[in-house]
């Protein structure tokens, strides 16, 4: 298996309520089918029914809710950066889960949770190379 | 905010039975403080101990485990590719939640769930054009 991801999906309660967030903070996207593709650098990130994509990849979905076991995090460039990416989001209708504040590893980081909780935490952090194009590098921590 | 992914963390419950499962399919990565790191294209997949992670981003977990509501797919160019991904996922200790069949969109997909429940789509679109690097382009659907 290659080290890659694709897509990344979001079940949502509702399309046009999630696009429109996402939308707010910037986002650009094409809807076919009740699902929204918005291209994310190297890959796709993907709106679609919470219900449609538990039937799709053959799951039951307690319907629970709550925290998924999975999260997001978009890397940028400045503290400052961190501070007005959380007060957009939560201008545009997010919850601040965790406030912006100083990390172990010597970054600022604070995260958000979407209109269905799914989690995205923003962060500078210094140690790990952010290109220009916003591509991530794991740094070489000299561990296997 | 840019229209990108920094890293996608999985919670996990045993950081290193969950490294030895992306291992089995080829993965590598590096451990630092109990967090494992997988360059994946331009983004990261990182392995963290999902308390750790729920604590960290702010939100309860109410531990009920299932289907989280967010899944990653990745996209191969080939049937016979997802087959084989399928077959090698199964091997290394994945559940198939959904065989490969064809989709309603003109291609060939099938699911697996990783040792947290974690669901990879593993699919042939030839609708998504797909680089000799991996990298995903969302084609354009002609609407907005």
């Amino acid at each position: 298996m290659e080290q890659r991801i694709s897509l990344v999906t979001l079940g949502v309660t509702d399309v046009a309520r999630s696009r429109a967030f996402y939308e707010r903070l910037g986002w650009r996207g094409q809807e076919v089918e009740e699902t929204v593709f918005f291209q994310a650098g190297g890959l796709a990130l993907v709106l679609w029914g919470r219900d449609k994509l538990a039937a799709d990849v053959g799951v039951d979905d307690s319907g629970a809710g709550g925290f998924g076991g999975m999260t997001l995090a978009q890397n940028v460039q400045s503290r400052v950066e961190v501070d007005e990416l959380l007060a957009a989001a939560e201008a545009a209708g997010a919850e601040v889960t965790r406030p912006a504040r100083e990390t172990f590893y010597g970054g600022y980081a604070g995260c958000f949770a979407d209109p269905d909780g799914h989690v995205w935490e923003i962060a500078w952090n210094p140690g790990f190379p952010l290109a220009p194009d916003g591509t991530l590098t794991v740094p070489d921590f000299g561990t296997a």
